[in-house]
């Protein structure tokens, strides 16, 4: 057995993956752009809403006519007409006169604010009584309220929400230029490890390891390459390894758990001409047996055996790795939502390593309680109890109970 | 104009929403399971991992043989063999004698314990020395200890993540019957809305509801039918509607903002047989202009003109009902992440109804801030500037600077 003979800590591994750069553009239709990563500036072409708009239903006027006007005293105006919705007004409104206006409507030629019709009592078919008065501007949107022309109104590296797409849609803009999604080809090795639709002799067990972290990177946009499970032998890895690196970005080889797998993916990576051999090890629990290589731009990852220490290597890693081919400009949204909570038990931790502990959550007397799981990190139902997970920093011996600890929800 | 007869609490419409079953159900296969929600109980066949595993790489053993071992008095064993990864091994080990084993290897017949590499240093090619005692089942998996037959080990209407997947994969479930996807219609209506192909005249503006909602929609795993801008008749509109209606599970009919606009909302939905208005209103802010109607286990709604009350609209109510047409057991999990914060000016607030804030959020000395975004419900551009909505309850009178608000995150 060859020792871990590179073995990083988490941040030096970050550190080393922060040089990874975006992946190149395509364009994309507005109804496929949620939760893609912008490339480019976006400046409005325009003003929105590029009119005068009223924001309520009532009457448009010259406010000056309604000051003073009061219940016991209100001003009588003459209706000239209605704002059709959707038209520029065909009619102008003078001192003394008013308009019936929809919310949305656009203000005629003389007003420049609008009463709502609470407070305008029609008293003839085409007089009103304002009992109150309006300010300049009062229930009025401008031209350039919303957006003005010339604003830059998404930045580059903006991952696109809901109402992202919304004022896109206002400027007219059908597609945009996004970031390519990341494709990660996955695989397994390991002469224990049979396909899902085998039934598995005594000794071996069916793959996990390819749902788990396909299903990771489904959740990120990452699309997942499944290449399925490698042969023994270091030739046939070789073969499903070029595949995976004339397709993807990123090479997730879950590896056997045995120390001749891990050998083997050594060697596999280092049979490569361009790789750099990033960590032979992270000082992590569980995930320690992780290899990490850079081959240019794309990432070959040799990951435990073990699911949940797969898990934990994605969460800490990959996540950042993806938000980084991804172009996001705060790889930080990638990461998982956090809740406070107490711990209900102490932890001990070694130092010199970044433990992770998983954790339930539970709610009792109305404040959020984390309950650690035991288990060893080959027990995938261990990760099916967990709601989280907890990190001990690498310079700390543990965690009391009653702490208050972050825990990153699944 | 008909004023709002039947304006409901945002209490009392969630509890007319209660009701709503959940769609049929769809087998996929396991790459296409992620974030669906199971139909049925999944119960084990098996043992997993179904025989006695080492989690480490050591020499099995009987563990009677190390009792007393020590580093000044370590045992010698004498090496019979290696286990081969993914066999069944064809040796026995007895008393005296070990057996090489890797991570994730079975036991031979005859060890109850595995001793790590570390603790066991090899003296000849077939004997090594023991120097630290091994408890019973030291460093060994069972047969049983991940999943064990007959259990349930994921419950029906859970929202599958990617450990659930892990575990399906485990058992050999390659597909799963889960809920079906809802389907939402997707209408604008208002004779002020022009397509986003087109450039608006003066006193037009372009749809952008229907893609904030769309993108709402998709986000949730919903499945947006487009079904593009009604015409300016109840009879145009009532043919698109009734195409929403034979598609989908949910329409989503988006106002023009205009008094007429909501009236012919009204007259639609009331035009259909079997149509249960729930709600002509809601006491809530944005988004007062709600109609909210039932026909069967089919929702009609009424959306506000309006983009950023159109999404607190959703945000409120849609969500939960998603969450019961998918089937979701806790319909909590399809609404927003939350964070806390501390607010950093008061807001007032008219009680009698929920007030949805818009704001916001920085780190300042260390601490998350929401800061209040003022601004109309018609400017999308408040929504993007925003990080996320506060609640001011319904008997409240407003927010006080200081005051820890806790912010639904978009």
């Amino acid at each position: 057995m060859r020792s871990f003979f590179k073995v990083k800590t988490a941040k030096e591994v970050l550190e080393s993956l922060r040089t990874v750069q975006p992946l190149g553009t395509e364009t994309v239709f507005m109804t496929d752009a949620l939760n893609r990563i912008l490339a480019s500036d976006i400046v409005s072409s325009e003003d929105i809403p590029g009119f005068q708009r009223s924001t309520v239903d009532g009457y448009a006027l010259d406010v000056r006519d309604t000051f003073g006007a009061s219940e016991s005293l209100p001003t009588p105006l003459v209706i000239v007409g209605e704002v059709k919705m959707g038209q520029m007004p065909d009619l102008g409104v003078k001192r003394g006169e008013c308009a019936l206006i929809s919310t949305g409507g656009m203000l005629p030629q003389g007003c420049d604010g609008v009463v709502m019709v609470e407070y305008a009592q029609k008293i003839e078919e085409t007089v009103v009584e304002i009992s109150r008065p309006v300010s300049p501007l009062e229930n009025v949107i401008l031209a350039d309220d919303d957006v003005k022309q010339g604003q830059v109104i998404l930045h580059e590296r903006t991952l696109l929400r809901a109402q992202d797409l919304g004022v896109l849609a206002g400027l007219g803009i059908e597609a945009v230029e996004v970031f390519r999604r990341p494709r990660a080809a996955i695989i397994s090795t390991g002469e224990e490890i049979v396909d899902i639709t085998e039934k598995p002799k005594p000794g071996q067990v069916r793959d996990i390891n390819s749902y788990t972290v396909g299903g990771l990177c489904t959740g990120l946009g990452v699309m997942p390459i499944y290449l399925g499970i490698a042969g023994d032998s270091l030739e046939d890895l070789k073969v499903l390894f070029e595949k995976g690196l004339s397709q993807a970005d990123v090479i997730l080889l879950s590896g056997g758990s045995s120390v001749g797998a891990k050998d083997m993916t050594l060697d596999l990576f280092l049979s490569f001409a361009d790789v750099e051999l990033v960590a032979h090890g992270v000082s992590i629990s569980p995930g320690k047996p992780t290899i990490i290589a850079r081959k240019g731009n794309q990432t070959l990852w040799g990951l435990p055996g073990h699911p949940v220490s797969a898990m934990v290597i994605f969460d800490v890693f990959l996540r950042y790795l993806f938000a980084k081919l991804s172009g996001l400009a705060n790889p930080a949204s990638y990461y998982r939502h956090a809740v406070e909570a107490e711990l209900d038990r102490n932890i001990e931790s070694a130092s010199g390593r970044e433990d992770y502990i998983r954790v339930r959550i539970v709610t009792e007397d109305g404040k959020l309680v984390a309950k650690p799981i035991l288990g060893k990190s080959g027990l995938i139902s261990t990760m099916v109890e967990a709601d989280g997970i907890v990190k001990i920093d690498m310079n700390t011996e543990g965690l009391y109970r009653g702490d208050n600890v972050k825990v990153r929800l699944f």
